[in-house]
């Protein structure tokens, strides 16, 4: 083997912690720092013995690093630190605002391209592996449908929106794929699927002392854009459950293209994820893109890429006659 | 839209008829002609008006196809016709003699350098999107197995082995995978599974007039390699009962990776397939696949690839800034 990949993250909250675990299941990688807006010395990692550098200070550091791991929000974070930090690294973030990706994109190559590096966006499962799935879909089979369904998976973006509501102490809010939707879908049938056909929304909420329920569920369920379009059930708990039942972040869900062939014949290919943690999955995807990215950007391109670009012999430690050889 | 890709079909049996069909579906590309061994007068097309001509002229018509699919079988038509066609076309075949992919690699690779073509092999499901499913999975969950089920679905080269049989005059053999090894497996358990334990294998069969059921079953049931390491069920069903129930090539299964990370969370990825027609399955996959090859030979690529070497967005006739905004 040569010199290990040099690996650095950029954010250290639960994507990057997952980044760090992934990179010790790759022997061919070699976390070495990590960059934060916090106060360095304040920041511990999991058992990594690597600096914690101030994310200030990160230019300095261009020579160390092969691929540096963007671990922030696509919120905010991204959009800004994405074509920064393509002026001095070839990057991996994980940006998902599905609507704004061509901005992304366009503001990255431009970065990249006048630098010489590779940036690569939305890489983890939807946008990621799920997006590769719907593209073989429809490339496969023309005359199809696809479907993506999620779930069960705890919605960051909608547990904060329970917990901005007044009197809310703590919240998880899990979509759940519909069953029956799914089954229609894996008929072959190509059925027309409205929001509340496809999935619902289970919230557990902690309430403050004094709070009264039906006002707060009220609230939750009649949320534009959030809950109002979805069969939505609110659980009140206490916090000692809340702690016990919903501290971790499972994910998952499925990519259905549903098609024809020929003389009407039905053909149905189902990509499904069951993940325990969606952070650590979601950071072993961008772990085997900063292979892919580190090999392109050895191989002289230059650019933004996303997981379409990339092949897939690309992520893998193995070399191509040992793939043909062994998954071929 | 510029000129239709133009593709032709070496090889007219199911996997031909499948290439016809699927073509229709891509506007973006055009059949040009059909090549066969048989005398091209008796080649009688799906109901696409295109010309029938003699395997043996196929090197005169090397400037009117872009792409050339081979739809012989693995066991001697490809290892001859691929070299051999490389010299002329770029090429793409559905070779799937797992245990002799790296040598027919080698000869496409030889062929196609010296001639400056690209000569795609073993595209199809399995190998092809299995093979993708295989290599994602452990290239993103390095800690885990990767387990692959097929069926249920009909077997060719089982059913050949069971008409070979004296006294059978025609023969259907299904695959099932074990629904209980399934099970196991997407429960993140990671079992160890013989070749028993995850598929059965039933057949139904048509004895000529006189012949002994015992006899045919227990030459069934212990044949090496075919069956004898599989609990195998045998049925013997009429002529008209065959005909009826036993014609269409159904097939389908699953890649499943069962991985950890982190903390021991499991993390479980599922690529089903399930599919009315095994061979238009193939065929469209195939031709999603020259839609590739033919742009790699414009870019200026050449020699042998697999689907480890092809990057996603090449199968789709949208453009990248397209495939971006609707699927990632």
């Amino acid at each position: 083997m040569t010199h290990p990949i040099r690996v650095a993250i950029a954010g250290y909250g639960n994507l990057g912690r997952g980044v760090e675990a992934a990179l010790k299941q790759n022997p061919d990688m070699r976390l070495v720092g990590v960059f934060s807006r916090r106060a360095p010395t304040s920041v511990t990692l999991l058992d990594t013995d690597v600096p914690v550098y101030a994310m200030a200070d990160i230019e300095q550091y261009q020579d160390e690093v092969d691929v540096m791991i963007l671990c922030g929000g696509s919120k905010t974070d991204l959009p800004e630190q994405g074509p920064y930090l393509a002026q001095f690294f070839n990057t991996v973030d994980s940006f998902d605002t599905h609507a704004k990706v061509n901005d992304h994109y366009a503001a990255l190559a431009q970065s990249a391209q006048k630098s010489g590096h590779v940036a690569m966006l939305s890489g983890g499962w939807d946008p990621g592996l799920f997006s590769i799935n719907r593209l073989y879909g429809e490339a496969i089979l023309p005359e199809g449908k696809t479907y993506t369904f999620w779930g069960k998976g705890l919605s960051q973006g909608h547990s904060d929106a329970i917990r901005r509501i007044a009197g809310v102490q703590s919240a998880a809010q899990y979509t759940l794929p519909i069953e029956a939707a799914i089954t229609r879908v894996r008929s072959g049938e190509q059925p027309e699927l409205t929001t509340r056909e496809k999935h619902t929304r289970e919230c557990y909420v902690v309430l403050k002392a004094g709070v009264d329920e039906e006002t707060v569920r009220h609230t939750i369920v009649t949320m534009p854009d959030y809950f109002a379009d979805y069969d939505t059930k609110v659980h009140f708990i206490d916090q000692a459950s809340f702690d016990k039942d919903h501290s971790t972040m499972p994910h998952g869900g499925f990519v259905i293209r549903s098609g024809v062939t020929g003389d009407n014949n039905k053909q149905t290919i189902e990509y499904g994820l069951t993940l325990d943690s969606n952070p650590e999955f979601t950071s072993s995807v961008l772990v085997a893109y900063a292979r892919a990215v580190h090999r392109l950007a050895l191989s002289g391109e230059v650019g933004a890429k996303t997981v379409f670009d990339i092949a897939p012999s690309l992520l893998s430690a193995k070399s191509p006659a040992q793939l043909r050889e062994e998954l071929l």
